[in-house]
């Protein structure tokens, strides 16, 4: 495994340390054919249960005719901030055998694309991009807008940029940035 | 944001291209306490729908007391590798809101679980730390085992440690390594 400072005591990497979910984006901020390439590797490799791949991926970037697409479908919420990001990325998961109405084609569907989202954000990260996910749009609005069929979802998105603030500086309303203790998420250790 | 080697032309991290899920690990190889600390401190920090957090862990490395109550769950299959990975942690999703049976915690709950997991291993591999989650346990075992409520589930666990085979030398029976193409997985881009 070829590795990026791999510290004498083992201690957090800054990229998962220094991450956060900005509410406003650098709107003059853009990104290339080889970012969101690299973005869409980086989900590509990631593990599944038994290498299912439930996972798929609508790719927008500010000012392309995609982006006007799903743009129509943010939430009130989310249409204040996401639009101004450099790439939006719909996030689709596989949750039914084709044809059914109720056969789970995987029940690791969404915790898969949770797998690959994350990796497709620390991709991100590493290339210098922020990324904030979110879930204020309207599911079926962008599903029937690209034609996604019944047996997948449209789960989550993630905006991509640049952030134009630091951690803390802004919140998003009704949320907060606080986190349970180590000892609080770990129900046992030795 | 402090990054470690971005390159002058996007490219996937080689943390992220290089990792696979290892069906043998090194029975030798040990963790240390910073090692768990910080893989726990990974998840700690990774985002989630709303802030909810809807993950616990628990926590054993080979040789401990809770290793020992673990592995007597495993299936026949995970049973044949888990154990001598140096540490196994269970997942546990919070799934459901304490005293109901089927009012959903949150629809991201198995989603966000995925994402603490991801950010976990990517954190063990920035350690040397390679990394194989698997399904083949007794959920109701472990739960009753650990007092897990029923409220939470068990979802997966991870083996880390060191691998003892390259990627692709061995490949866990009835699986795959391959993936589906770029082009595959976009389901829409300009």
């Amino acid at each position: 495994m070829t590795l990026c400072d791999v510290p004498a005591v083992p201690e957090l990497h800054p990229v998962l340390a220094e991450r956060f979910s900005p509410v406003r984006f650098d709107t003059s901020a853009t990104v290339t054919t080889n970012h969101v390439d690299a973005l869409l590797e980086a989900a590509r490799r990631a593990p599944s249960a038994g290498n299912s791949q439930p996972w798929k991926f609508i790719v927008a970037r500010r000012g392309d005719t995609n982006h006007a697409q799903i743009v129509r479908y943010l939430a009130r919420s989310s249409a204040q901030w996401a639009p101004g990001a450099s790439l939006l990325v719909v996030n689709l998961a596989h949750v039914r055998v084709e044809g059914t109405e109720d056969w789970e084609f995987s029940e690791f569907a969404r915790y898969d694309l949770g797998q690959a989202v994350a990796h497709m954000t620390i991709q991100g990260l590493a290339m210098g991009l922020d990324a904030h996910q979110f879930r204020a749009f309207d599911r079926e609005g962008i599903a029937a807008e690209f034609a996604v069929p019944s047996h997948w979802e449209a789960t989550s998105m993630t905006a991509f940029g640049t952030a134009a603030h630091a951690a803390g500086e802004i919140v998003a309303p009704g949320t907060s940035r606080d986190r349970e203790s180590l000892d609080d998420i770990t129900w046992a250790r030795n």
